[in-house]
């Protein structure tokens, strides 16, 4: 498999819109034939039948199926933390942009099962793209920790330990609840998850409620 | 692949000690090759050679890598539920209790490094395997956490979404300080997990601390 710098987009970039589109099709069309088929029962034929393109243009932006599941898990990592990050906005207190960013991650879950499938597999079809993905997600969210806790918000020693934490419970939540069965509702998964991080287990002393 | 009702041990059961330890050299050489190759590069033959084992004993006790697969995900499992499980006795607080069953997870991981694997690629392999460990794993910490809310020992709200939580939270530190890199002890790591549970993390008042 070729290696590709973490920072590089794998792929060619279109130089049109209707290439542009024409490899989000491809991408597209590729999330839901290793979704729900894996990358070994999965063929570059099977992702241009289901795009309704040529196969001569998966070859003018993709090497081989290798290159679209990467780029696929890379587009994937993107979206998950695009969804998270546009629900930080507005949002003004540490715990309160957590509990959005995983409100918003439920919902991206639950109408994308296929995420938890793509990047589960990629720790076998492309283990570098899978590390990169959690790397950056714990990143994110140990970036918000530590600006918290350096605004004297929340706990000073909270850093890439608690982000991690953090982001292990919101991946169990998300499969549970969002991808597994939706039991509950994710606005009150958010929430529990909030008051967890926040507060902890313990029993609350009559003054604190 | 036949379906084997989630009980029963796959495999048959020897009738010798001979035939015992036969049977778990087998897995313990399953489970090398597994975590070293990945289910489709293994074969049969890979795994008796490392066992030592005529390719007879094999299906002796085995029907296929199939079968041999479902047994090792549920010896595993077994395994990590042991090595949690051990380590409660003579933990009195539910706290207590939760950081040694982490600690002893994370040495459980970083000595076995192939159990993440192992789980993780029977998402692909035999999915009822892999969603029957996650969910035997939430239950016992649930059990845990509905005792203690039941014996006023923690908030009374303490249940199956905290059990995820809490299961994730241990899966990705595993990951992470146990399997990728070693940079912090153990103790340290179970420790500060222990704290974020229990106390979360808000800013601690002056009386709390």
């Amino acid at each position: 498999m070729a290696q590709t710098a973490d920072h590089e987009e794998p792929g060619r970039t279109p130089r049109t819109a209707r290439g542009e589109r024409t490899k989000q099709a491809l991408l597209d069309a590729a999330a839901i034939e290793f979704g729900e088929k894996g990358f070994h029962e999965t063929s570059i034929t099977t992702i241009t039948n289901r795009a309704g393109t040529a196969l001569g243009s998966f070859y003018t932006y993709f090497e081989s199926k290798e290159e679209i599941f990467r780029a696929l898990v890379q587009f994937m990592s993107a979206e998950v933390a695009r969804a998270a990050g546009g629900a930080l906005e507005g949002e003004r207190g540490v715990f309160q942009r957590e509990q959005a960013a995983l409100r918003s991650f439920l919902a991206f879950a639950a109408e994308h099962g296929e995420v938890y499938r793509i990047i589960d597999e990629a720790e076998f079809v492309d283990p570098a793209a899978w590390r990169s993905h959690y790397e950056k997600t714990a990143a994110r969210i140990c970036k918000r920790l530590e600006d918290a806790a350096e605004a004297g918000e929340i706990r000073e020693d909270a850093g890439e330990l608690h982000a991690w934490a953090l982001m292990g419970m919101n991946v169990f939540l998300g499969l549970r609840y969002a991808v597994w069965d939706r039991d509950r509702q994710p606005a009150d998964v958010a929430e529990a998850a909030r008051d967890l991080i926040e507060n902890g287990l313990r029993r609350r002393k009559p003054a604190d409620s």
